[in-house]
């Protein structure tokens, strides 16, 4: 019988550390068969997706392979620990295989632009970049983003509302130190975000999972749940996983609750930039009447390149300035000669058209994998409607859009299910398939490789 | 009679904004005189040296006045609040004057060969840097940074024992997120660093003032004091503000204790580059029998250029991957392209030439400024062989160096009382001059406009 230690960290590290101890220390040889993800999750009371998870860190240390369906295997035996040990810590991101989720390429980034940015700088602002900025960011960045947010995001807010952050997560941490007290209880999409997810629980709040449903967060859910809960994390824009885009009602509707309950609404604006329909993203929270109690978030790192880390947060002015110093007592802003070239890039224009060209390759690669699936089996239903960079595929009822995703896995199919990312259990369910980081030619082999998979598992369909 | 609101945040910011509002909304107009910082001290249970530095911060917007003795007036009758409201939070870094503290200089950096660095990394890494590293840091960063800390400080580690975050208080932050429980003990400098302080608060630990004297921090009355003190903050390299270097026999009895008591000790390495006598600094604890106990902390903000952002934590290994774990769940890791550029910048030997040109032009500083300080009044005594980026001259007994501290800034001599940065009582006493950011020419004036006061306030000198 296998148990985790009393070990701190998430559970699925935890699980995963667990696991690869059995097999460093040749507990489990070479060619063991793994407890499969629902048996560890039953024997531990875990989720599926946390021991999924801790599955996956294994399979990409090369420590375990899947074969034959869903069977996982030991593939290594304890090969040397100081090998071993150097590689989950010492390693560049991977490259990802289609269709994982949450990537995105930088191989439209102007790089070379880029590049001669920085001598474009001013000499007294490039010398004096070297210094730092005070808290909240570069100034000449809060101010090009504060004039961004206002032409593609209808914000209107001034440069001293913006502050400058590495990534989301970390505008999110500023947020929780800021306001929270342990235990305050968060309204948390459900499906959502896992990463928020993990941000929130290690800062010991109390995730209330509220139904997302085709207008997104169904708020008199929230409301009933828990309707003193002091926030509530939310991607309006394009939800994450489902793609869906909240509803005007809908977006009254938090904005009252916020207003009555005095609650903040912390606004990811995921994916803002993936909407491959007409008329783009709906304004945001933070630019609606009541948007007062919204701190808005948005990173740059999705639509630049990962490895920038900048993102911004946007709050109500007081609040900004103790968020900017909170930020400058910790972590500091991120490096300023890389903010200074950012600050150039929006005013330049190239940030705009960057962002035109990503999204034409985008949808290219999204309409050649829409080409790909038209012979789906009935009941198997993309999503074209919907927004972000993954696709959803809506799955007959009846089938357990997780196991269906971990067997396609299995089979060399990178994709997810839409209820990987559910705490409850009454959740759309679906396949969900990364696009943007594949270019056409690698996207069409896997998607007929998928077609077909689920052709001969679903030979008439399954409604 | 002042008081200050239940609001959060440090204490210092809270009496600058109460004082900052008293003038805004034109309680206070021009000309009042503020209350000195030993009635704010007296009148709210503040420390001297927080109403001094709110004072402080009320004289960098312009909005107070220093004039005749100590005395601080208002100058500025409740201006516009948009533009006020602007200027604290949006601003540069303003350039420092003879002799803050704290500041170093980037004059000397060859941007030129730092701007063509991201030119010499092969492509392949350079468009895998965009994508990001994993945990821990850019592997090549990880490893040059493993074989610098080798050869500069004799410490003996593998890479993935490296973590690369943005500033020495983001490693703290991790450090103490990961090991600590609220209200653990932890024995801090005293006096020590203002900065580590206001983190360590921040996350709700004990600080126990444990007196540094000649050899560095005295273990024997952290002992005494807090015996099970979960951590220990020292600077052994070049204690701040003093410029003692631990002695080897206080080295030996802070590890013994730390092994005994599974305390853990965080040696940060500051100043460690800025010993200009011979042999420079002591090799750290973390590379000595029992520095299995020692978490190191090193940072390039110093050293390269404040904005830069890059600092390593070394750990041992198990504490390594759980740190850069921990690293990735919050903030992420610094700006990818930056890591890649300082190992190139290593590992090309570019460092340790700009060490040795800093280090030079340094040392030219301080015996300029040494030399002008010949014809201080007697009991005014130059420690030139202590270490670090600013010189101590102990004062008088009998002188209160904050006071005289406040006094010369008053008279538009920037510089500090080393009990300004003391949360006790018993503790040394002297004037501290930053000397690093500051050219030969901009130092002789001030240094004989400093001289004269002395010799002013002080014509038989005062022993």
């Amino acid at each position: 019988m296998l148990t985790l230690d009393d070990d701190d960290g998430p559970l699925y590290l935890r699980l995963y550390r667990r696991l690869r101890g059995l097999i460093l220390d040749g507990s489990w040889e070479t060619g063991t068969k793994l407890p499969s993800s629902r048996t560890l999750s039953e024997e531990l009371g875990v989720s599926r997706n946390t021991a999924l998870h801790a599955l996956e860190m294994l399979i990409a240390d090369g420590l375990v392979q899947a074969r034959q369906g869903s069977a996982i295997y030991v593939t290594a035996a304890a090969p040397k620990p100081t090998d071993l040990d150097r590689h989950p810590s010492l390693s560049r991101h991977r490259k990802p295989v289609p269709f994982e989720v949450g990537w995105h390429t930088a191989e439209f980034f102007p790089l070379d632009k880029w590049d001669r940015l920085q001598s474009k700088i001013p000499a007294e602002a490039r010398s004096a970049s070297l210094y730092g900025s005070g808290p909240g960011g570069w100034p000449e960045l809060r101010q090009a983003i504060a004039s961004y947010a206002g032409a593609a995001r209808g914000l209107s807010v001034s440069a001293d509302q913006v502050v400058i952050v590495s990534n989301t997560q970390s505008a999110l941490d500023l947020v929780i130190r800021l306001l929270a007290e342990p235990n305050d209880e968060i309204w948390m999409e459900d499906p959502g975000y896992p990463i928020a997810q993990d941000l929130l629980r290690l800062n010991q709040l109390t995730l209330v999972p509220v139904p997302v449903d085709g207008e997104g967060l169904n708020v008199q859910s929230g409301s009933r749940q828990a309707p003193a809960a002091r926030f509530a994390y939310v991607t309006p824009a394009c939800q994450f996983p489902t793609g869906r885009v909240m509803s005007a009602g809908r977006r009254a509707e938090i904005l009252d609750w916020a207003s009555a309950n005095r609650a903040w609404v912390i606004e990811d604006d995921w994916e803002w930039h993936a909407h491959f329909g007409k008329g783009g993203a709906p304004r945001p929270l933070a630019s609606l009447p009541g948007g007062e109690r919204v701190l808005f978030l948005q990173t740059f790192n999705r639509t630049i390149f990962p490895a920038l880390r900048i993102a911004f947060l946007i709050a109500p002015p007081d609040l900004a300035i103790k968020l900017a110093e909170l930020s400058h007592r910790i972590a500091g802003e991120p490096s300023v000669p890389t903010q200074a070239a950012l600050a150039e890039f929006l005013e330049r224009g190239l940030y705009a058209a960057h962002l035109r060209a990503t999204r034409a390759a985008y949808a290219e690669r999204r309409s050649v994998l829409l080409n790909e699936l038209r012979s789906l089996p009935p009941g198997f239903e993309p999503h074209a409607d919907r927004a972000g960079l993954h696709l959803v595929i809506g799955t007959p009822s009846g089938v357990d859009d997780s196991e269906l995703a971990a067997d396609l896995r299995s089979k060399g199919i990178e994709c997810s299910g839409i209820s990987e990312f559910s705490t409850g259990n009454a959740c759309e369910r679906g396949l969900i398939l990364g696009f943007a980081a594949f270019t056409p030619q690698q996207i069409l082999k896997p998607a007929r490789r998928l077609v077909r998979h689920l052709q001969a598992l679903y030979p008439h369909g399954r409604r």
